[in-house]
């Protein structure tokens, strides 16, 4: 497979194209087409129904956003729960913050989850932590029936196209609400504003319509669409932009910082008009 | 043309591909190969070179950033140095400022003046200021000998390969310096910190070397690489995370604003350690 290309067709005019030094792994799962690829020049990378997903060069971009900025947003996030996310990547970083005392992850497909663990180690590590419960379920279900209760809930989700789609529903998000503590916040990926931008607009507009504080951050990632990548969050009660904490006893970050937490929300003027109807 | 694509292969592992509905216009000029398609998604678009310069859709990102952010650094940019920029973006967005008495624009290649005068009459509309003076001549060779002096210097120019290659030196920067006023700046675009990170280094390094005060800023730019696109800024005397004056009566802007301003210097780590060596 040496000098071949990975080629993502994000829109009907636009396509990104990897080239990769070698497939690694391929499988079909219960799900989706899973696939591991060596990239020429991002490392290895995960790719989900022929979506690029994570490359290990820069996941970090988008796990620390996914995690801190809710989980500095919260003054002592004691009990997360993690809809999605099987590759671990997310769970490392909430690992991180010393409140946790137990994170629920729960990722419908298990071979998202054992192929991580073979290939990309530095994403899995956090599955050995004795405050992890993982259920290998699906999301949607869970919500509506756990009787658990939440500080913070991460939505990290593919795109809603294969099994996420139910993942991007208003009664998706009010199952969540219900299952967060009175002061509780959920973050979600809320997809590329330039290049989908109806999924985008959707999920907040659903977001804002559950909860009393709703707001959009941005960050570039290089392996997504081009652009800002965004994240909504919606919170019952912690103002998103204001830090409850700061992010120095975290240990080593690479994106995320107490300067990035409210650059993220300031946004653009073609993005809040996108926010206004 | 209809249906075909065009392809940007911007380093031997990553390559982006936009559909094109037309080829509007192709020449050879005296310095580089120049092409007008009409995209699918993007509407018009500049090509110099075979790499996309420009789109109508999100053009006013990059020409917002690399000219307001440096505006509204200096308390009273009355007389300005635009260095490549045929396009007219930039000038455009310069020309907001009601306090400029004179702007030079200095182009290698009246082509792309031409061309966008003909295929972009939103870019080029400040072509017929009274304050604009127009000068088609290289760049390097004008710093070196113009009598003038100026409050701003912008240097939009396109990459480092084909004629834009001398305005990434050392010497041209230290031109530069000597033209500017006590309290002068210089603002340029320095590329991908992901894709092109010599590049990104280079210039912050040499900029660095010549002023007592660098900056680099950042946005997501859709048309160019993934990832964050990054500015340089050279100030002799104002801090560029400060605003000396609010955007406010710049009008209608869809990009760049006082937060936007602040947040665009707010740098994650990864980035910072780059700048470092």
């Amino acid at each position: 497979m040496t000098g071949s290309w990975i080629c993502e067709k994000h829109t009907e005019g636009y396509a990104v194209k990897w080239k990769i030094k070698d497939i690694l792994h391929e499988e079909q799962t219960r799900y989706q087409k899973l696939a591991v690829v060596d990239t020429l020049e991002w490392g290895k990378a995960l790719l989900l129904d022929d979506a690029l997903q994570i490359s290990e060069k820069d996941e970090f971009i988008y796990h620390e956003m996914i995690s801190h900025v809710g989980m500095c947003t919260h003054p002592c996030p004691e009990r997360v729960l993690i809809i999605g996310g099987g590759d671990g990547g997310t769970l490392r970083e909430v690992l991180k913050h010393q409140q946790l005392n137990a994170v629920d992850l729960v990722e419908i497909d298990e071979r998202v989850v054992e192929n991580s663990k073979r290939f990309f180690p530095a994403l899995s590590c956090g599955f050995t932590d004795r405050r992890l419960n993982l259920h290998i379920a699906d999301g949607v279900h869970f919500v509506k029936e756990t009787s658990s209760r939440y500080d913070v809930i991460i939505v990290d989700s593919s795109d809603p196209l294969g099994p996420a789609t139910p993942l991007f529903n208003l009664e998706f998000y009010q199952d969540v609400y219900k299952i967060l503590k009175a002061d509780g916040l959920l973050v979600v990926q809320s997809e590329s504003p330039v290049f989908y931008g109806e999924v985008f607009q959707s999920v907040y507009r659903q977001i804002n319509t559950v909860f009393p504080l709703t707001r959009v951050f941005l960050a570039p990632i290089a392996t997504y669409v081009s652009g800002p990548w965004s994240f909504t969050m919606g919170s019952k009660k912690y103002n998103p932009r204001e830090l409850a904490k700061k992010p120095g006893d975290l240990g080593y970050l690479k994106y995320y910082n107490e300067g990035i937490h409210r650059a993220a929300f300031c946004l653009p003027l073609y993005i809040k008009e996108m926010l206004k109807n």
